[in-house]
């Protein structure tokens, strides 16, 4: 993506990067962003179809309640999590921007969840908070869309709800990550046919991206293309009194300062 | 693998066919079992290194708390459950058959559960328990080693005690699917260093095969090569009093009728 259009790099270096998750396994991705942008565009932004920056990372993982205020939703009377809450998604489960989220025919209660996402570049084990940026190649945006009934299906785990095929999004584009300051403290927002209904800024994190890295490798080796989703504001539809679950022609914008907006529609399965 | 030793089929065709996962989705699973079947060995058992026999499916999802006992283990006071409990393990939390798992640094908790998997062979979405067996390809075993302590690190999910490297065990090998009478009411044991710990029978599955294949096919798309990890029978070693967790030097064996064993020893995280 330049500022003018699409640069086709599928058709320049797709034989030895199939995709980005290679791309970045290389460390090549900084060198080819700056490449492209010398390069006239192949397509204007209109005409291409949008899939998910890594169609098919090894792993994501998400966050769960991670930003002030979401414990509180809960409302079971207990102090703030000593650790963080996660859950993984099929790549599946994800659209790419201005592609429609599909409400499944199972249930009515399609829910939209603002996030930003860091995409592991430099894999990794028992890595120190120190260090933890240095393994960042990128960030991008999660629409982490939730089949609410449906994470309330089981007695100890959310997976189904949070994993109906095309009910999320991830995108648009992956921004390179060069410094601390692109995620430290930006401004994320959710909005709804144009009406804001999250709004904050990574600088509230509960659990901090530095921290995030460091504990989830402590189980995992955290490999080039791994995708971590990093936890919503408050404020998802199923908040409200009655709820305001996403319904067919909504049309739902994550934004996040520097990095873009990832946008969505919506329709019924088929 | 054939009755006198391994045919090294990725010698023969490997580039067309990388893993068994591509073997599944092209269908061609039985007769590369039945071609194999006439040709001499190439590698005696115990030379070669084992890994599961798929090493990168697109999910695997594992199933809780669905022989009987189990519910009750949790001593909540709550009836059987309405729905079957899931989460998702990455494929670097498991080893192969002969492989050591890794007690990690972080917790010395390590905990066997033997369990049934079977491998999904024709991808479907919605599918009706009347057809479910007809999209299973095979069937193998897994030893889905757990820290029990970090399964209780977060409030609604065992993501992360479910997902240190090299925790569990799947394979040792494919077995083709052809019967229901395969895995209908076989008996499926786990022993620690000879001991006898796990010892049940598919029949008494709370959730059955075909349930589950309609089930997780309501929200996700099964494809060729995903692995379902169908639940453990009560008697892992945190159900005893002291708890009996595995360490450096146990042996575990995970056995059912028909599939075969799958043994693994135990190691310290280096």
């Amino acid at each position: 993506m330049t500022d003018a259009g699409i640069v086709d790099l599928s058709a320049r270096i797709g034989k030895e990067y199939p995709t980005l998750r290679e791309v970045i396994a290389a460390g090549a991705l900084m060198k080819l962003a700056e490449d492209a942008a010398r390069r006239s565009p192949d397509h204007a932004l209109d005409a291409i179809n949008w899939q998910p920056p890594i169609p098919s990372p090894e792993k994501i993982i998400c966050i769960g309640v991670n930003y002030p205020d979401r414990n509180a939703e809960y409302k079971d009377g207990q102090d703030a999590p000593k650790y963080p809450s996660m859950f993984m998604r099929t790549p599946r489960s994800f659209v790419g921007h201005n592609t429609p989220l599909v409400r499944p025919r199972a249930s009515a209660q399609l829910d939209y969840e603002g996030e930003l996402v860091l995409v592991i570049g430099k894999a990794g084990r028992h890595i120190k908070e120190s260090y933890a940026l240095d393994h960042i190649a990128a960030v991008t945006l999660c629409n982490e869309g939730t089949i609410r009934d449906w994470v309330r299906h089981a007695k100890f785990n959310v997976t189904q709800g949070k994993n109906f095929d095309s009910t999320g999004s991830l995108g648009p584009w992956l921004v390179p990550y060069t410094d601390e300051s692109q995620i430290a403290d930006i401004r994320l927002t959710t909005k709804v046919n144009g009406e804001t209904r999250q709004d904050d800024r990574t600088g509230r994190l509960i659990f901090s991206f530095r921290y995030l890295i460091n504990y989830l490798s402590t189980f995992t080796t955290l490999m080039p293309g791994d995708v971590i989703v990093t936890g919503t504001p408050t404020g998802a539809g199923a908040r409200f009194d009655p709820p305001r679950y996403l319904k067919p022609g909504d049309v739902i914008e994550v934004e996040a300062e520097g990095v873009g907006v990832l946008k969505n529609g919506v329709i019924d399965e088929a």
